[in-house]
């Protein structure tokens, strides 16, 4: 997706241990005009796959996958990173681990929330070694949800995330897919 | 704002303890064109205060703040809890209370993203006691820009947070107004 390649060029950094900062536009302050055409790209990705759901994670995947929900017209479910006396403990959970943050940290989606053999859209801002999409399509299978295939924003395709869970037959299709950094550098495939 | 106060007399669940549950359309899954309905219902609201920039906190209020930008057609900040390599040390900062996690967190918000006299519309989902709101307005007040004023979803009434801001000169706007819970039904102003 050119628009979302450009604005990495342009306002994204890379820091050392292939991390892209992309804290201007996507994670941190939100650029509402590109997430809104990010959801639009989705949306055209994926509209004749009849989806009943879309299942993100907190927090830097809602803006993104709300967009995208707006225009399915279907509900937004997030899961929640955090224990809260609002989340029951009839959960379906999944354990992760986060290489950015340098912890792991439990998924917990309340059991209400997906039902047996709905076709979930997963969409999260990044996929890299596929920690917290392989929890949200864990907790797919618990709930015996489809998982009909994931949206991403920004696949790190020199770490294993995206191949592995392509391999399984699972249709994820990225934005913007980075074959490496070059120094400070973003290389595309 | 009627269409939200159906909402929550229909789909939500007054628990002990004062708590309200909306996890089935505002903070677990999300009902899209609700929430777009109530950004459109804060973009009304304050569509002739010249507003530079939203300002929410994760994870429950990106949504409907993200919502509002798309009609505002500005950025959307959102003050992060968790700390991450991400997230530089070069951040504004306010520890709130969370009463419903029974736990305090920091809130960051880097500060390139704030600019001194930007003029800032927080959103956020609930005003009770108001520890997340007043830490927003904290991190404001760091970075001189100006709080314009802040809307709300839903406002317990009966605890000490709105009235406090308002008291202070701050326009806040909620819209749904909770006078009391009446054993398990809920009563609005």
């Amino acid at each position: 997706m050119d628009v979302l390649k450009r604005r990495i060029l342009s306002d994204g950094q890379v820091l050392p241990n292939d991390i892209l900062k992309v804290d201007h536009f996507l994670n941190h302050q939100i650029d509402p005009a590109l997430i809104m055409a990010m959801g639009e790209d989705f949306y055209n990705h994926f509209k004749d796959q009849n989806i009943h759901k879309i299942l993100t994670i907190e927090a830097s995947g809602i803006a993104l996958a709300f967009a995208a929900a707006t225009l399915f017209d279907v509900p937004l479910v997030f899961a929640k990173k955090t224990k809260s006396l609002l989340v029951s403990d009839d959960v379906y959970s999944a354990t992760i681990v986060s290489y950015t943050k340098q912890t792991s940290s439990k998924l917990r989606v309340n059991r209400q929330l997906l039902k047996k053999q709905e076709r979930i859209l997963i969409i999260d801002d990044f996929l890299a070694m596929g920690e917290a999409l392989g929890g949200l399509m864990n907790i797919c299978q618990q709930a015996d949800a489809e998982v009909v295939g994931a949206g991403i924003a920004i696949e790190k395709a020199f770490q294993p995330g995206g191949q592995k869970f392509r391999q399984q037959g699972y249709h994820i299709y990225s934005q913007a897919k980075i074959e490496k950094f070059d120094g400070d550098k973003v290389v595309f495939c």
